[in-house]
């Protein structure tokens, strides 16, 4: 699985206009760009078969270091081997640093200059998550691109809270790199986080900052935290400029297919986002023909399956209306198929956008779908 | 799907004792038996793909008529084109009459001659099963084989409670076939239902009542009701000798591997029962080496599979250490693999109970695989 002289590398295969198509390279495999990492929270991607998500066109998925820190444990990941062999993932796998869900997870959290105390939500349990230990749980996981601890604010804040934040998940990368140099493996990569709310010029000072750091990839936290579409949309093309055009650039837990296509518009190449495997588990459906909501009434005697041209088995051979009372009647079934049936979809968005840019072809391409998927909204 | 001339029919290939194997013929396949059917209740084996189900080695499956003439309703599955295309399972499909979910789900139910009148459990809407409607429902879903309405009563009872219930199932046997033979499409069989509880001289009466009247199949129902393993198989040992030996014999609603074994001992031929779906979405697994608690704390580090030597993913790919994992944290994946897993055990025992059959040593089979299932009882 490792290569002789396992790297980690990022090259443009085309552009048309700010929009990018790529290649990550890792000692795991390549990563088309741009790319929707599935997200698979406890080491799973919920109700699909690793098989299922490789098949569906991801490269890599993403896990929770908050998650996995609590249950089952970064070292008992690593004595069983690492996360890759303990999920049967063997491809690349992103884990991000834990401090987006110890804010939205955690309780009783204090925040200091060293990191944040928290309690698990699950049993109470008191933990400290640093920099250091960040960066030291995502090495016993083995993830092959790792995220710096930051601090994530909820929206709407003050300018000055947010100013405080973007400076200490400044000083944290810092450590963040220093860390990871001494306890990473070959091949691995740890990426910086952009913060800076939607103020666009802490965002400036954020990016210039972490440039100046030098490091392999580069992420916009902070955003799809309830701003908007066109306030994400327009901090991304202020923020992305300031980033190094030959490093990776992510855009955390985003999003809608229509947050994905004006985020690639604008520089974006990696993605992640629990919205099409929650969706579907709750009875949505991402198709080309917009989003389904299999719930209504409407597709209880609906022959046609969500999309008779999809490579995807969930997508083509079953019937609406089979998916219809298999939601009604909350069976399982239904949870695996529509969320099996969105991660192919976002597979096929992304391998469209792909080919869109390198065809230089983006912009026609975007508002062809994107009147095609405002069609028939929850139809 | 259909040859020529659809026919049902059961022939013998081999006896030892009274432990038979043999094929029941349907226009949609053919079925080895002993065989073991999973519960499709809803029109979906739980947590299985129906391509999994077929894999593990099913021939056939069995639907409830009492869910599905409740959600999505008979009518609409016919206007669908039928339950075999409406849940994309191609094989045979045995239908139950509905009365057992009438009497263990429904509410403010009203025994008459006629039939039972009830009110459905998820919407209170009231409903009316009768002989005759429980076939026409069974002829709009188009399953292969179908069951006569009968009426089960819970265990213990009086003698002369049960006396009642299996002369009216008796009565209502005769109208069923009288509307079976109305309604159905050649090739389709109606199995008849032995009754009389724990009642030697009950059983035989309603045995020879039923083979008086000629049926294709004949099924003993009213056991697994909480009787308990010993009185459930001295009671089959009572009746299975009054069966016609050319015609299969079905046990309703059983069992653990240790039921399955005991039951074909004494001349059982079907079988359906959720345990090993609804014990996987509970965290137990089946396997040849015992039954297995994935919650168990002594898996948590554990790298082996459940079952290296099955052929069956679930089984033979994923460690205890991820199943423990999945299934502590509540994860869909869990239930999936451990149905999966559990699903193909039971095929497995099946297939193993025909070749012991076949080579005649069937006896000492069951003897060392007893003790081979009771030695880690939930390792």
């Amino acid at each position: 699985m490792h290569d002789a002289t396992p790297r980690f590398g990022f090259r443009l295969l085309a552009q048309d206009g700010a929009a990018r198509t790529g290649e990550i390279t890792t000692p795991r495999g390549v990563i088309r760009t741009p790319a929707f990492m599935p997200v698979g929270t406890a080491a799973t991607v919920k109700a699909l078969y690793p098989e299922q998500v490789k098949a569906a066109g991801a490269d890599i998925v993403l896990a929770n270091t908050y998650h996995l820190m609590l249950r089952p444990g970064p070292e008992r990941i690593a004595r069983l081997g690492g996360l890759h062999s303990f999920m049967r993932w063997e491809g690349p796998i992103l884990t991000d640093s834990g401090g987006f869900q110890v804010m939205s997870l955690g309780k009783l959290r204090t925040l200091s200059e060293d990191g944040v105390k928290f309690q698990s939500h699950l049993d109470g349990s008191v933990h400290m998550l640093s920099p250091e230990r960040a960066v030291e749980i995502q090495c016993l996981l083995g993830s092959d691109i790792q995220m710096q601890l930051d601090e994530c604010l909820e929206l709407p804040a003050e300018k000055a809270e947010m100013k405080r934040a973007m400076e200490l998940s400044l000083r944290w990368a810092e450590r963040s790199r220093t860390a990871f140099e001494r306890m990473s493996a070959p091949g691995q990569a740890l990426f910086a986080i952009v913060q800076g709310g939607v103020d666009p010029e802490l965002r400036r000072q954020s990016a210039e900052a972490l440039v100046a750091m030098d490091f392999p990839g580069y992420a916009v936290g902070g955003l799809a935290v309830g701003e908007g579409h066109e306030v994400m949309v327009r901090t991304l093309q202020g923020v992305v400029p300031f980033l190094p055009a030959d490093k990776p650039h992510y855009l955390m837990g985003v999003g809608t297919p229509l947050d994905l296509i004006e985020s690639v518009r604008r520089g974006i190449d990696m993605f992640d986002c629990v919205l099409p495997t929650r969706n579907g588990r709750h009875g949505l459906a991402y198709t080309w023909g917009g989003r389904v909501n299999l719930k209504n009434a409407c597709h209880a005697e609906d022959l046609s399956p969500l999309d008779a041209l999809s490579t995807c088995p969930a997508a083509r051979d079953y019937s609406r209306a089979y998916l219809h009372h298999l939601v009604k009647s909350g069976e399982l079934l239904g949870s695996m198929l529509l969320s099996w049936a969105n991660i192919a979809f976002y597979q096929e968005l992304m391998a469209a956008m792909r080919a869109a840019i390198a065809d230089k072809r983006f912009d026609a391409w975007a508002e062809e779908t994107k009147r095609k998927l405002a069609a028939a909204p929850d139809a």
